[in-house]
């Protein structure tokens, strides 16, 4: 049997068993282990290399995924004829850069994960990020965590392995409710609420408790994921301009939806607040026929930095007419996977009725953590300290702005994690997002979050011109995206610096 | 101001704000506490009840939301006056079952509140619960899974509080294909696996990667909750009978599908094993045009206790038409709400189009949990004891039940967590199933799973006759499913003591 030696020690950082796949993969490709040859048991190989059985055991797995070698029943693996491969035209993708290539046409799937290392290798080198959905990662509470884990997984009953209620344990929910209560003025009973493995699965079932075919108004530019979900989930989605007037009742009017998606706190991407004339217009206007409902995503309304908090509109409304969207994701952490959804008992009715079997979609140990996390009073504390922090690295931003003659405009602060930022240069947008990206600055333009960009690029500059208003119509302005929800200050600094050299 | 003595130690078995929440409403209801008169603060209660507070905010609150008792602002609780509550007709839910009940008019919500309690008392009161979906919670590896959960948690890197990859980690999906490989013969890159948070939300992903419109073929009775989601996602749904044929080549030409839902290993709650031939008929048929797939629920397969395993339709299929589908709700627990599909690569790439924006429904520990679980060989290890467990129940029961001269037919042995018992008795199905809930045991008849039972209660009689084929057609004997996996030795004992007093 032939021996085989990896080094595991050196070359790129990557997962141990795919420097195994990948060294055997050139071994054979490279011709120095021929058809047929015998490779070692993964028991014998896992001991030579003193790696776990399972390492071994994935890297075999996908050679012989990828047709590189053959299992034959009580016999072992062996070495395959990859000329056959060739022959047939479906070469074996590339999954390491910088590996001897073999000749042969390129296969779909050989471009593919072609496409998916150079897109690992970029997410690798970014330095510095500017995304709006970032957060700080850095004063996560993990030893409060670490021991609220602890207790709940110190109960051994039964009650933590069976999923429990579809809606999201009761106790979790009334915690949320008084929290929603006190903090956003929202009125709700527990029955009202279900939580869900983020907002895409929650909007995933409002388009069923909904029913099919509704047409649903959002602002332009918008959260893209919550308009692609409702377009998969078979909704006719519309949008008007976020930037005159918005969804002034007027625009609702001539649209004529049966539900509208709003962000009246904080509207992402604009960072605008909907007035509250606007927001009365809107729900008198849903209250006016059946069947019209307003869905409030309420995303990032813990942090805002100036002002009185703006109370949620769910609380305004007294005739069932508010769906109420919210998020653990940016106030404790997006590997949570818990969002909740406040519906008026009305569609709380239909819930149970059309989607009252499903199970939930929230493991029940986050659930008890969660719980915990709220009831022992940790979550205020923490979003009060996050507040805190996230201020600070806002003002600190707008401070280093202002040092920058190309800054002609700042929107969107004192509230959320970013800022738009309108820069004077004779690069466009995409330019300057390219050419920071490729500077290890992760940055994104405004329109980037403009629906009919990806669709339709003719109607997507239409409407970008509508959003520009005032503005010379001639030139068109890049407008950035700056996420401080990630960087350091020293962070905030060189990126910064990178962009003043890109821009000018 | 008034005060509050609440007897936290006494009564029946509820969390502190209930009976916190009961006792204040008592008081109100019977009039010891008057309109007008002001509640405790919620500090001070807690401090005189030494309990926490929000404890008492969740009794408030939901005193509150019920209407018993008012806030204003920077003044404190109020006690309403609740005979306005009953002339307007909006009696309050009556949470807790024994509780004075208060006259008035009965609205839809306290109907609604009596039935959930109603349910509730019905499911505290299961002593034995035969529910085919049930699992053997006492033999979970509580202490490998809370170290393995320390170990996870002690990393607090950034990796654990970002969502992560949207298809779920790539580490875990190569250690779930390596295990699919090697267990049930499921050839598949880890590219080709998406994680989701239990098999509905993949059904969902799958309806929309599908394309809508289009029309499911199923087999009756089936998994309700695999129908309902597929209706509910905007599919055409059709069943053919399981009884005759079931998913034949000739009745599936004659519906003319686009998509098949089978469970060719294990057919729930059938418990059939689809022959060799009708799976290549059926192979043969999707590969014949394009756009055709089979979905190969694959739930429980992981027990079988006698012949030779069944290795999955999955790994027969060389032109890319089986969407695999499987769980690790039967094989570790529910409450882990993690499922996972295998496209073929072309709707693997599909999926990366329209779904590749949505985040991961599974929480990032728990993926790391999992993968630890997997990779350290807990699972093989786990399934391993836990096949021999069920085994002995399936075992003992099928012995047992040759006791009852009842018994005319056990079908569905050999695999799975339950078994299909026909009775002989005068008594309908629906009703032995009423009278053992009443004797506190849970169980559940065939009828329960036939697909137009809940909708066209007329059709339902030509299914079940259909299904019932050869038996006689006057007289429908009752078949009763048994799940074994709850229920201990001594419980299969009593319950079918139970039965037998039932059923003669």
């Amino acid at each position: 049997m032939i021996e085989i030696m990896v080094d595991l020690q050196g070359g790129a950082k990557a997962p141990l068993y795919e420097k195994i796949y990948g060294h055997i993969r050139g071994e054979i490709i490279c011709g120095r282990l021929l058809p047929g040859e015998k490779l070692p048991s993964t028991r014998l190989l896992a001991g030579n290399l003193a790696v776990s059985r399972s390492t071994v055991e994935m890297a075999y797995h996908q050679l012989l995924a990828e047709g590189y070698i053959k299992a034959e029943p009580c016999r072992g693996f062996f070495v395959c004829d990859i000329t056959e491969l060739y022959q047939l035209g479906i070469e074996t993708p590339q999954r390491t850069a910088g590996q001897a290539a073999a000749g042969g046409r390129r296969g779909k799937r050989a471009a593919a994960a072609e496409r998916e290392t150079a897109e690992e290798r970029k997410a690798a080198d970014v330095r510095i990020d500017f995304s709006p959905y970032a957060i700080d990662t850095g004063h996560f509470p993990y030893n409060i965590w670490r021991k609220l884990y602890r207790n709940v997984l110190l109960d051994d009953g039964e009650e933590l392995v069976l999923s429990g209620d579809g809606q999201g344990d009761y106790g979790l929910r009334c915690a949320i409710a008084v929290y929603l209560h006190r903090a956003r003025g929202v009125n709700c009973r527990p029955e009202q609420m279900v939580l869900g493995a983020g907002n895409e699965y929650l909007e995933l079932l409002l388009a069923q408790i909904l029913g099919s075919g509704k047409k649903v108004l959002m602002e332009n530019p918008t959260y893209l994921q919550a308009y692609r979900t409702f377009r998969n989930a078979g909704c006719e989605v519309e949008t008007v301009s976020a930037g005159e007037g918005g969804l002034s009742e007027d625009a609702v009017r001539g649209k004529n939806p049966d539900v509208i998606y709003m962000m009246p706190s904080h509207q992402f991407p604009m960072g605008t607040v909907m007035p509250f004339g606007q927001r009365l217009a809107l729900l008198r206007w849903a209250s006016e026929a059946e069947g019209r409902f307003l869905i409030e995503d309420d995303h990032d309304s813990e942090y805002r930095y100036r002002g009185k908090p703006i109370p949620a509109l769910q609380g305004q409304d007294s005739s069932g007419k508010v769906i109420y969207l919210g998020t653990f994701s940016k106030s404790i952490a997006p590997s949570l996977r818990i969002s909740y959804m406040v519906l008026p008992e009305s569609l709380a009715e239909v819930y149970r009725e059309k989607c009252g079997f499903y199970s939930t979609t929230v493991p029940r140990v986050q659930q008890e953590v969660l719980r915990a996390f709220i009831e022992e009073g940790h979550f205020e504390r923490h979003l009060n300290r996050m507040r805190g922090i996230y201020r600070g690295k806002h003002d600190f931003l707008l401070g280093e702005l202002k040092r920058y003659g190309w800054v002609r405009a700042v929107g969107g602060a004192h509230a959320g994690l970013h800022v738009l930022v309108t820069a004077e240069s004779a690069r466009t947008e995409a330019e300057l997002c390219r050419l920071a990206r490729e500077r290890g600055v992760q940055i994104s333009g405004l329109s980037g979050y403009v629906v009919e960009a990806r669709r339709e690029p003719q109607k997507k500059t239409a409407d970008r011109a509508a959003y520009d208003g005032a503005r010379s119509a001639e030139q068109t302005p890049a407008v950035l995206l700056l996420g401080y929800g990630k960087p350091t200050e020293q962070e905030i600094v060189q990126g910064l610096e990178i962009l003043n050299e890109i821009v000018n």
